[in-house]
């Protein structure tokens, strides 16, 4: 299979049994680093027609569904990840698709909301992606997705970090910043396929596409992130995801 | 002096004496790394009332004087820089003036393009200083600045860089990304003060200011510039400035 083609790497029972030992799988996911900036951008739900792309176990679809909105439609191309969602994730107005988000298809103007939590960096075709979704945004439509942040994806030693003596991280390595394309890396299971881009390509591919970028954030931990997980501390060294919200025009 | 005043770095005897031997000083101006990129960015000066902040010799400025600009006022705070530049970029469409970005003000929708090379990044009070452009622009009136990349101004160790056998950058050394505010480096002499601020913040600084963001740019070397320059390669591996060009709504 080609460096384009979707990697269904979370169907891979390597993969997937680290996976789901994650902190933020299941019941974890809004404990999850992120969640507090990433739920800070999102729009009102109520009445809103909603895709998720990438849902993986669906609770960000949830999310949506249990917060107003009319309609929820999650898509993953992870046979795995869609039974963990059908399982847990279970609402009438919420539904879960088998589909990759590179062919994935809807009529112009018919989505309201279109989420997608740390999936587009497995995309090959990201600005293609981001012209379909304005495609199917209405006017005013929103855009909210976070991806692995270009600084993360660009780590020079395989763990990223040079460590202190104490063996605690001391700085960040960063190498191919300027070298887009796909990456392999060693994440559960070697071979894991990522898209790297550099901050330019990823806004300047929501701007390309006729939507407003509205914000843009690297979350950092606050106190009471940190006083939850003290060693998150080393999280303000570097930024490890990057989130935008834009709006169609 | 305090952290969030102006720091007239530039008429230091010491760093005045090593500026003038950068590649960059006087004639080299446009062969600077970024200027490619940058100049890409400017729009059509005809007839346009131009402002250049931080203006230091003067180049930029000339170039929009002699590209048509009806009106070009340059600013800077270093007595020795102005003096370069009323002696270098003589033009009767071009005026040099002794100010600080912090404070020079101008009546409201009176400019039509804002530029500002690589002095951002010595401004404490960035979305002040944001706001203030946006109200001074006319509708449709352009903003292009470059700043020094946070990602560069994040080094963990002096130099930046951690070498190889050969003592050629091998990776770039990154902490402090999510510690904003006041930093001082020695950069041509000691205690130069810069401001860090990472990319989601300089983002937002132009967003809220009720500017839309058009293009943001991380320069990389091209071919034709690596076969003037074999050494930039090096620049691949993290970004050295961010470019951004935004338009008042």
């Amino acid at each position: 299979m080609g460096g384009d083609d979707p990697q269904n790497i979370y169907d891979d029972p390597t993969f997937f049994a680290g996976y789901e030992q994650l902190d933020r799988f299941r019941a974890g996911w809004s404990d999850a680093f992120e969640w507090p900036a990433f739920s800070a951008l999102l729009p009102p739900f109520s009445g809103k027609r909603v895709l998720d792309l990438g849902c993986g176990a669906g609770r960000l679809a949830h999310y949506a569904a249990t917060h107003g909105a009319a309609d929820v439609l999650g898509i993953d191309l992870s046979e795995r990840m869609l039974a963990v969602a059908r399982a847990d994730c279970c609402h009438p107005r919420l539904r879960f698709q088998r589909a990759a988000m590179e062919t994935v298809s809807f009529p112009p103007t018919t989505l309201d909301v279109v989420l997608s939590s740390l999936a587009l960096h497995y995309v090959a075709d990201y600005a293609g992606l981001m012209r379909r979704v304005s495609d199917w945004l209405t006017a005013d439509g929103v855009l909210v997705f976070s991806v692995e942040h270009p600084v993360y994806l660009s780590r020079a030693l395989p763990e990223g970090w040079v460590a202190d003596v104490a063996g605690k991280p001391r700085y960040w390595t960063l190498d191919r910043y300027g070298d887009e394309g796909s990456r392999e890396e060693n994440w559960l299971t070697s071979g894991v396929r990522k898209h790297h881009r550099m901050v330019s390509t990823l806004l300047n591919g929501v701007i390309d596409a006729g939507l407003a970028l509205e914000c843009v954030i690297e979350p950092m931990p606050d106190p009471e992130m940190l006083a939850r997980e003290p060693d998150w501390i080393y999280e303000r060294k570097r930024p490890f995801c990057l989130l935008v919200r834009a709006r169609k025009q």
